[in-house]
């Protein structure tokens, strides 16, 4: 896995703030989720065409996620994506939200591979484990 | 259809508001279809057993809202359904969102049933029809 | 006001979707209004630096908008504004949201300068209505 | 603290589903939260009323949550809340979502009590230290 993690930059508009005057913190859920599917997506996998082709859709399964300082309005967020752990079904990832030098909000989140009818683990198409992966194919 | 209009509770908790400090207006759309999807539920129409046994779903196909005045963290609304008219294939609503004697928001909305497989319009189912309109069945 | 729309680019995530397997109809308002804000900061108008100078926000008091055509998860649509009218404490705006030559979703919206602490409607600062609309300035 | 958790009901509609059929995992942040605030709730604290009293607010500081099993449109959740630690100026939870017999998702939360407008700790106000643990103050 490539030593620098990916980066993926997010704007915050007014629906993702909250009366507190900042951005509602399960919103970085959501931002660390469009990291994802962008770093897929720079790594060929299409998640729409991937469950069209195979049936196979990936799954949250456990987040642990730290916020340490609030985003405000026309911030502009860099959220990065490094992997962890890939494994046959699954995959651990560390990511994290910056405004410019600040660290907003960090963790841990477990991916797993399942089939969209029966929600059951099935394997990581080998596709996508040997563009994840190179040296490990 | 019944001439007093059916009513759904509706809590505003931090997930609503926005860095004005009050809801954030596109959520009312998420209020009035709670309030629909309460309101069929009151006439035995349930979406996801409808769905199962028929293949029909039911889509916005048209919103028209005005806002009043801002609701705020903690406060309760009272949010209305009545309907406009009952076509073949699709009905036209009209809706209100009340804090107390303060209307917040109204609108009217058409709803379409289709197909979930294609989006094609379909008929209304007939259990349904008679349900929402038992004088025209 | 300029005679092409202005335009912005938005990716849809698996946050956009609902169950119907397309995007949640409601979040249209939030992307129009992703837009909007992308139109105001091309304008060199940022709401929050605004807000801060002046007390002013805008709010949204009028959205009128019909649903035409799905889009799905991994879509990139185009949405436009442009702006129909522009008065003292409002402005009116035409939107439309694209994927490649599809028009999923288009509509007029109202905006709203009010003061944020009152919600009282107040003048749109000058130095915003010179930047949209030149002429009248 | 009460031995039995604090229970409150949460049903999924439209807007809490994604394209994969089932709810959007990080709205179960959403519904712990519209648990915990009820909790409060029924426990005499309006977050509304505290914070324009008091300048304090609750922000949420770190989240673990996994998610066991999907839940689907119309279903009807049972989320509890229980609080596992009572400090100076923050408090460790405890939250389960519940869809009849299933566990659906679970987790530990952590909330800080700020000030609202500097958004640094502050000691949890007493009437509220008093109501959430009465035998320690």
């Amino acid at each position: 896995m490539s030593p620098a993690p990916f980066q993926h930059s997010v704007r915050i508009y007014w629906e993702d703030t909250d009366a507190g005057g900042v951005v509602f913190y399960a919103n970085y859920l959501k931002y660390f989720e469009r990291a994802r599917t962008e770093w897929l997506r720079s790594l060929g996998v299409q998640q729409q065409a991937l469950r069209e082709a195979t049936g196979a859709i990936f799954i949250v399964s456990d987040t642990q996620l730290r916020y340490l300082a609030p985003a405000r309005l026309d911030d502009e967020l860099q959220v990065t994506v490094k992997a962890l752990h890939l494994g046959r079904a699954s995959m651990q990832l560390t990511q994290q939200a910056w405004c410019g030098p600040r660290l907003l909000a960090e963790g841990e989140i477990r991916i797993g591979c399942v089939d969209q009818q029966t929600f059951r683990p099935r394997r990581i198409p080998g596709a996508i484990t040997s563009k994840l992966n190179p040296h490990e194919e």
